[in-house]
């Protein structure tokens, strides 16, 4: 007990002289989101000459500001706080002396390729969304699957929704593939998957069913988290004759509905995927005929139309016929000509899709916003 | 097409840039493990009047070394090469003018409570066991269950072996306890659990079990880079008359063997903890009568057992009988005078106890160590 006390002395008498050097912040919790939805960021670094936050943010009044000056105060702490934001979840960094550092006070991180951000919600409106609600939660599963075609087990993240271990039901499957530098924690960590299906749900506003996030890199087993944590400067284009990611897919299909209860029938199948993954959405959809009836590519690499034998298939796709066929692109997207051209191709032959136009670029935040809106148009009879 | 030129060509060019100044380091990845198990760790920081590297690190001949100062070279990188390493998993940080940072060439970050660090494994030997290797693995399951007695949702990591989906075989459980500032990823992420059963158990050298990782902080429903991002610093204590974790046990107990094909008995439940989990562990299975056979406190803050109440339940727990009872603890930890203190109880009362003394301290180093010696211990009839 007398350890446990001086265990409990010496823990606070740590706590007390970090807090001595905050008492100007009142002892408040950073990033801090004030009641007007400002954030105030604060950094311990004394000895740094320049500090400032970096990251996604967007004011009340809808303007994009990434960038914030921080300011030092006499204890060595560097604050700002922004205007008043709008609800969303936003990712930052510290800049400090030039150096891209996490907030170390926030243990909320999140890796987009090659690089950690720290991340904070501003509730409200769509970050309500994201966050994890008092709803019944879904459970997302590390699954390992063989892949005879490519010759290795490979890691997924399946998630499964509140209900499935409460009965006997089976469910609709949505595949959702990520981009390239990504991996099958994509989704799930910077797609907040699990908060948005699950809110949804819990508000009526989709059905149930199980996402499917693969790693879309056909070179690698797992994401390089998981394991030896290389770089993507391992990202390596397929050689010639090697087998695709996307004639793989039979791999991961079968995987899921020899160990998932799911209904083994085209109206219950979805794929959808974003830039990378939009591309494999699109060949994997006419690769694979009367699998999928829901189909949707988010800012999507959708190339490769222009080949005879992708045609061919496209015409086939056309002709069995689908539910939906949702194209969705933002207007500052890099490739948003390239989604027009394909869409220009698909008139020619008059294949049925459906167009969804939105602002921003090639972000998170729009595939949070596509995955949001796409999941609801599902598996309606 | 041309779009993808350009990209592919823009992309490269950036690439090129970055190898330029590390050409002095003949291309390859950092951290990079050279043949003789030394490590070499580089950062970009021109700007930076000095930079060092600080882990857990221990030479090759035996002896720690926690820094090793960094040299900067024209172009602005920053490196060190270690001597030779002994075969671990390490964790450390830059620190950059005295900030401290995770490299940000390295995807392999782990948190420790609030501290981010990065990580590398040397081979070899002990580190082999850490790796993800070429054998089947067992899935990791983020699950969530209702605790009515701490009236919440909670998260844990439920770790499942690799033949579990193969069949209708039922399986022993492992309930696994972190420590203070830890939570249900803990386990997992820096105590390898997945890797060290996938390999033991594909090793023949322990018994196929599912592994049970809760979050022992009663007032928390998960962790908090889950959501909110909250630090420790939401740390308290239970006031009086509030459940604890140990009372709430019964309601994950439930949950697993309600949803996961287990053995219901108690020759096949066992519980282990560290340091405050190793608390719980002692606590728990005095606790909840004929329900484990096996327990293992690693470095456990093993206080109260001077109270009557609690001398009561440990001699029950000595009458009903079990088969193994391990107390493990480094000669270096800060709890282990109070270990020596609990076994001199105990061998006042002829509680039997395994005694397993480590070198080292209150490491995450020491309980990978204990969890990969106690677990081939289990279920063996």
């Amino acid at each position: 007990m007398k350890r446990l006390l001086i265990f409990l002395v010496l823990a606070s008498m740590t706590l007390a002289s970090a807090a001595q050097g905050r008492r100007n912040f009142a002892r408040t919790e950073f990033p801090n989101v004030n009641d007007d939805n400002s954030v105030t960021f604060v950094l311990n670094a004394k000895d740094a000459k320049r500090v400032s936050v970096v990251g996604d943010f967007t004011l009340a009044n809808d303007k994009d500001q990434r960038h914030f000056e921080m300011k030092r105060n006499e204890q060595g702490f560097w604050s700002v706080t922004t205007p008043p934001l709008r609800s969303e979840i936003y990712s930052y960094n510290f800049y400090v002396d030039g150096v891209r550092i996490c907030d170390p006070k926030n243990m909320m991180q999140l890796r987009d390729g090659e690089n950690f951000f720290s991340s904070v919600i501003v509730k409200g409106d769509r970050g309500d969304l994201y966050e994890v609600q008092n709803v019944p939660h879904g459970e997302l599963h590390s699954v390992w699957y063989d892949s005879p075609t490519l010759n290795m087990s490979r890691r997924a993240t399946i998630y499964t929704p509140a209900s499935y271990g409460k009965g006997k039901q089976k469910y609709p499957v949505l595949y959702l593939l990520h981009g390239m530098s990504g991996d099958e924690t994509a989704w799930a960590e910077l797609g907040r998957t699990a908060q948005i299906m699950d809110n949804l749900i819990a508000q009526g506003k989709c059905k149930e069913m199980i996402v499917v996030m693969t790693n879309g890199n056909a070179w690698q087993q797992s994401a390089p988290t998981y394991n030896g944590g290389r770089a993507m400067q391992h990202f390596r284009n397929r050689q010639k004759g090697e087998p695709t990611f996307e004639e793989s897919f039979g791999d991961v299909i079968e995987h899921v509905e020899q160990n998932y209860r799911v209904i083994k029938k085209h109206q219950y199948r979805a794929i959808a995927g974003l830039s990378m993954g939009g591309g494999h959405s699109m060949n994997i959809s006419r690769l694979y005929p009367k699998t999928f009836d829901y189909v949707a590519l988010f800012s999507a690499a959708s190339r490769g139309f222009e080949d005879a034998q992708v045609q061919t298939s496209l015409k086939t796709q056309r002709d069995n016929g689908f539910k939906l066929y949702w194209i969705a692109c933002g207007k500052d997207d890099f490739l948003y000509k390239l989604n027009l051209s394909y869409m220009t191709y698909l008139d020619s032959i008059s294949f049925p899709y459906t167009w969804r136009e939105s602002d921003g670029g090639h972000t998170w935040r729009n595939w949070r916003i596509y995955l949001a809106e796409f999941v609801p148009m599902l598996f309606n009879e």
